[in-house]
């Protein structure tokens, strides 16, 4: 891997951090500005959440993968991605990054800095469907990333923007922004006490699309080690351009 | 063909059911959320489905050429494509799948596994709308699948997104997917009684728009064979550099 | 030229046909599910417009071109890219289309197959409107069309998406399309007497911004005569993966 | 630099001018149609900005460059990418493009030429967020335009999308375009008073998001000087095809 270690983590650290500003500060300006028509306020979140993720992925994906996404992260390296060294680190610098996002977004709003979510997202409906929310998520993932890997930021921006509407649970599909977004109550906040149920039930869909992907693509775990490879030989090429 | 038929069937049964968890469960969350404005529920609607196909699309066109929908199956070996002798596994996977995420979008939401639709939906000007819907579906699958295969999976999400609006049925298209529209009395349901007549509709449109395409551009008979070859190229292709 | 002019003309004819269902039909869907919020109506038809334009440049590009457009057509025959001799051709295939579309939709919901708009657009607002927005057309087409050509489905598509918004005529920027709105008493109508200054903009604009950039690109002009071989030398190039 | 600065010029006026009367002229038209509710207004001058953005850059990219942007400019010769000679005669015309886009808007609206914004949009979170936004500005453009550039465009277009809705400043992010919103006392003006203050935190964030992606991604400067040579090459392969 060419890129060092500080580099790669700085860009989880930053876009993590970038996604959750997103999220939160999208979350609070549509309830502030939709006078009360929930919907309208779930789609400019939407909209703001889908396209700040094809931008995030395209800026981020050429140093880290951008994976800013600690359920990504381990199946990566299941399937002989990302070095299990690397693994706590790009953890820990995701949910830094999410936290520090969640305060950026507090103070771009005027908010707390952080403050407990009272948000209540509980019961066997958003457990499912946080289930069905992260399989989703990388099977989108392995499903592009070994045929089409320039297109993963379009698939994954795409995803989320139809994954906040066809789950009860709006997809958070991702455990540093479950973590961080328990310190928020605005719009897109989370009970703390809500918060392991939804990343249990994500770990379990993650695992689920790994292992479907496995077997569904033969290939896959040869081909997820050269991922990296073939990136740096997208960018080879480009720059011979 | 490379990818066995295990393989393929599986991943038309899994992406139907995500497409059908996407319609059902983008229409229950729009209705419960817009306040009684329809226009902004189906609004939510479309957006969720029309993001969605074009991640599914990208997630499953390389293993199984991504139809999720019998009218496109038999469309695509009436031209070579897919080998006849597979297309009654295709067609049972698509409507197995489909039932299936009618299901799971209803759990995720709280709602019945399966309960029949009330709402109507009859009338030539419903019929014509579907016979146009898939007349428009089949000429954007034939008109990109020849000359621009990367395209396809942004050309059809972006046709649903428009064809949503401009069809007074909000274009089902789909004969798997009207059948388990029928299971579910929420937004995006349809009664029972009146799915015969859409699924007449539909084969109608494919017929004809395949007829015209294959006038339309002389070479597409020979093509459509080559479209498997032409994906495994992409992707022999990417995976040299 | 490779393929013949009456299979151009039928892309033609049949694009537009399309286009202006999508047109007039979604504004029809806006309108009646918006209740009274013309903001809300006019996302959804500018949504469907946007989206169904990259369906079908995409869909019909790569055998006619994909004017729909009659000062497309004139503006690209001046300089030297569509044969002269072709031009009355594209021009009625295009005017017949709309007309066919506009009736089309009125089916599918119900209306009259044709009735006079009654909808007032009229003033020198709206006329440096109309001029703007077919100046802002031709722009993207000729930035485009040069560097990226596949890109132009998108740069067109998301020029009217915005274009609906940011000109207070809605920017129809098409005198085939002005032709036929006017034949529907609907969301998308424009009053009849309204329609020949609309037109009379349209091609003062489609004239500045192909003098514009026959200065701006000085190699436009040769490079016009030579989009048709790109399109034919890029499907060849896909043909060989 | 093989295109004269006459013409790259003229390409950063004229592309200034639509970017403005995008701005303006949606904002102005969100707001007479949606009823009161101010998150559909700003929805559709989201929508409306960010698909013109697309086109805009995708139009002028390879003329100019596509900055329409001093901070842009700026940064981008602080790389050894734009000439140092040349960034008085960008900024000069990307200013005077953007007064211009904001008269033509006002004529489209039949609104008065200029008048000077009374839209208060003083404290310490809006600019915490100006800052913030251009960060992420020149942060998407520094990813991108290195290892994707032909993705610029959308990565950009998706970036101000979500930016509207993430910051409590709605991401004004560029100077040019904040002076001029100053002349429009409407939608999307603000008031004179309060410009400087955005304009500095724009050039900080500008700065640090050109600070941190020099160290992120070593090769950045030297590849930075090579961006136009990119440019023509992909050109060139475009024209060979």
């Amino acid at each position: 891997m060419s890129i060092d270690l500080a580099r790669r983590a700085t860009a989880e650290c930053l876009g993590t951090a970038f996604l959750l500003a997103v999220v939160i500060g999208s979350g609070i300006m549509g309830e502030r500005l939709a006078g009360g028509n929930v919907a309208i306020a779930l789609l400019a979140n939407t909209l703001a959440t889908g396209a700040g993720l094809v931008t995030l992925i395209l800026t981020f994906g050429s140093i880290s993968g951008a994976h800013f996404n600690p359920a990504v992260s381990l199946a990566d390296a299941t399937q002989g991605g990302l070095p299990w060294r690397d693994v706590p680190v790009y953890i820990l610098a995701q949910i830094a990054g999410a936290f520090a996002g969640v305060a950026v977004a507090h103070v771009m709003f005027g908010e707390p800095v952080f403050f407990a979510s009272t948000h209540v997202r509980e019961g066997s409906a958003q457990l499912v469907s946080e289930f069905v929310a992260t399989f989703g998520l990388l099977a989108t993932i392995w499903g592009t990333v070994r045929t089409r890997p320039t297109a993963v930021p379009f698939a994954v921006g795409a995803y989320i923007t139809s994954a906040y509407w066809f789950t009860s649970s709006t997809s958070f599909a991702n455990p540093a922004v479950t973590l961080a977004r328990a310190a928020s109550n605005t719009f897109a906040g989370i009970r703390p006490a809500d918060a392991p149920g939804f990343i249990v039930a994500q770990l379990l869909g993650a695992t689920a699309a790994t292992a479907m992907f496995a077997w569904l693509v033969p290939s896959l775990p040869k081909v997820a080690s050269r991922v990296v490879e073939q990136r740096r030989a997208e960018q080879r090429q480009e720059d011979a351009a």
